[in-house]
């Protein structure tokens, strides 16, 4: 039972249909995604694609402008997360061809083998997620319509890298973990500074539910659960409202699951921010409405086949998705025609 | 624009027209409020007559049942806390005459004067809310049809018992401190024992909402809001839902307040209870529509003159005393008829 019909929901001032407009426009947008290795860029930002569809949306990393291959990088002792290390000046030649809508060769880094693989061709869409570790470098920043950061808590990233390092990337486990260790300084050094020039930035921290409870966490399995915040830049003016339907009936239920949401304002890095936080299991149904209505919003159909993909994607991911989703879609709908 | 019509609202399996069944019983209902004195008590059940009106509820003090005044206090350096010092005997046999329908000469106790007043005849209404200090005890409890705990941080109790026995009770502000300090000891030893009894507990304490910011909270004003907790022990089978609308777009504006919400399944002195938290500024819209939706899932009539009464209360406090309502009411319309 949606609560709040789709049609309620109001198009923001511009939007129109979007993909329509994006495919109308005669530059691509180009959105930029930086963050750490493991701190799941890709899995954050496919909210984007996943509302305006394949067709409308490619990927590029920018792994394949790393100075070196893996073998090299143990002779020299250089780190990839070092800006002088990669070939940024490159790649924003790249993405200066590409939002002039023209083809470009963009390298190709294999992280299976540590090696440089052939250069593929990339035909622009009508947006292209570049993600990277320096994506919000300067060399690049002027050529992004919008910039996301994904900060993900060492104890999550460290899962994370492990597991997709050890099994996709063929590193040994206690290689992995002493590679994450040395790499923290650096992280702090040359990554996190990029989040002064995001427009939304994501963290993704362990679960805060056991300090909200009274004595003891209720949960039979311990939770796959994690503590969210998207920090956003807020914007001036009124802006229609985006309703999530919360159940506070939730409370007088047996089989009642954990959940938190909260929005802060901020004084954030010498900026004025306002902080959402998510925490827990989302209700499956009110995160349909909640997509019903960013659709609706930013002027797109429901993606076809909702239903099937919605289950695909764990409900704490897919409502991430589309915190990330929503502040880059109003971006991408006040942008000029 | 309200997001939930209120005729979305499927009343609770029994419910009727709760107002209509409360007038037609031939016993009232009785709900003991236990609490410390300064803790809210009567703030916090105000929407219980709010939601029902005026002329299906009375109220009862447990004060009245002191066996000394503060003279004879002062003296005898017996405190009020002590159940021991209170004729609950007395007391229980009044409620007993009133749950038949029978009129009682209740016992007065003037906080002003500290002395005893002319007691008073009270006339059974459909619903008696009792309070006091001890309104849990076994002598009382089987005479209740619903539980209530109220429990205040001693920070705020401070602030509120010193404004009010120095405002109304002819304190002196110093002899209030020094009365709050001693008896904190006595408070667990008497008092805080019966929440072990409560249907529901609500806990108010200091904002935490400095703690969800990122850096600094961002706020002109320090803000006059409390983390309120709500602790009820859920109750079996399929609740229909009961939705609040929280504004996620409220993260992308400038003028965004501060807000928490929690649902948290527990395990609490032995007992498995779900714990709501609320902190922060709660949007007048969406309390409307909740009360909405309270009122026509309990089956009784939004109250007449709702928006100036509303509008006397503080959004935090009218949250407040829609949670504490809610529980109650449905347990109201549970109750054979």
């Amino acid at each position: 039972m949606p609560v709040t019909p789709a049609s309620s929901a109001q198009p923001l001032p511009g939007a129109g249909q979007l993909r329509q407009r994006l495919l109308a426009r005669q530059q691509p947008v180009i959105i930029g995604v930086a963050g750490d290795s493991g701190s799941g860029k890709t899995t954050y930002t496919q909210g984007i694609e996943w509302l305006l569809g394949n067709a409308l949306v490619s990927q590029i990393s920018l792994d394949g402008y790393h100075s070196e291959d893996r073998a090299t990088r143990r002779k020299s002792g250089r780190s990839p997360l070092d800006p002088d290390s990669n070939r940024l000046h490159e790649a924003a030649d790249h993405l200066a061809t590409l939002s002039r809508g023209e083809a470009a060769l963009i390298p190709v880094y294999d992280h299976a083998t540590g090696r440089f693989a052939e250069s593929r061709w990339h035909e622009p869409t009508p947006v292209i997620l570049v993600e990277g570790l320096h994506t919000l470098y300067p060399a690049l920043r002027p050529l992004l319509d919008a910039c996301v950061y994904v900060d993900t808590d060492i104890s999550i990233k460290h899962d994370w890298k492990a597991a997709r390092d050890t099994r996709d990337r063929g590193y040994d486990p206690t290689e992995v973990a002493e590679e994450i260790a040395r790499r923290a300084a650096q992280h702090d050094e040359w990554i996190a500074i990029q989040q002064d020039a995001a427009d939304v930035i994501l963290r993704i921290q362990p679960s805060r539910l056991e300090s909200l409870a009274r004595g003891r966490l209720d949960l039979d399995d311990p939770p796959e659960c994690q503590h969210l915040e998207v920090i956003v830049q807020p914007r001036h003016g009124d802006q229609p409202a985006l309703y999530f339907p919360v159940d506070l009936n939730n409370m007088t239920r047996e089989s009642a699951m954990p959940f938190m949401l909260a929005t802060v304002p901020s004084h954030f890095r010498g900026r004025t921010v306002n902080v959402l936080h998510v925490d827990g299991y989302m209700p499956p149904a009110a995160l349909a409405t909640l997509e019903q209505e960013i659709c609706a919003f930013a002027g797109v159909e429901p993606p076809s086949g909702t239903a099937s993909a919605a289950a695909d994607r764990r409900p704490t991911i897919r409502f991430a998705q589309m915190l990330v989703a929503w502040p880059i879609l109003a971006h991408i709908a006040s942008l000029e025609h």
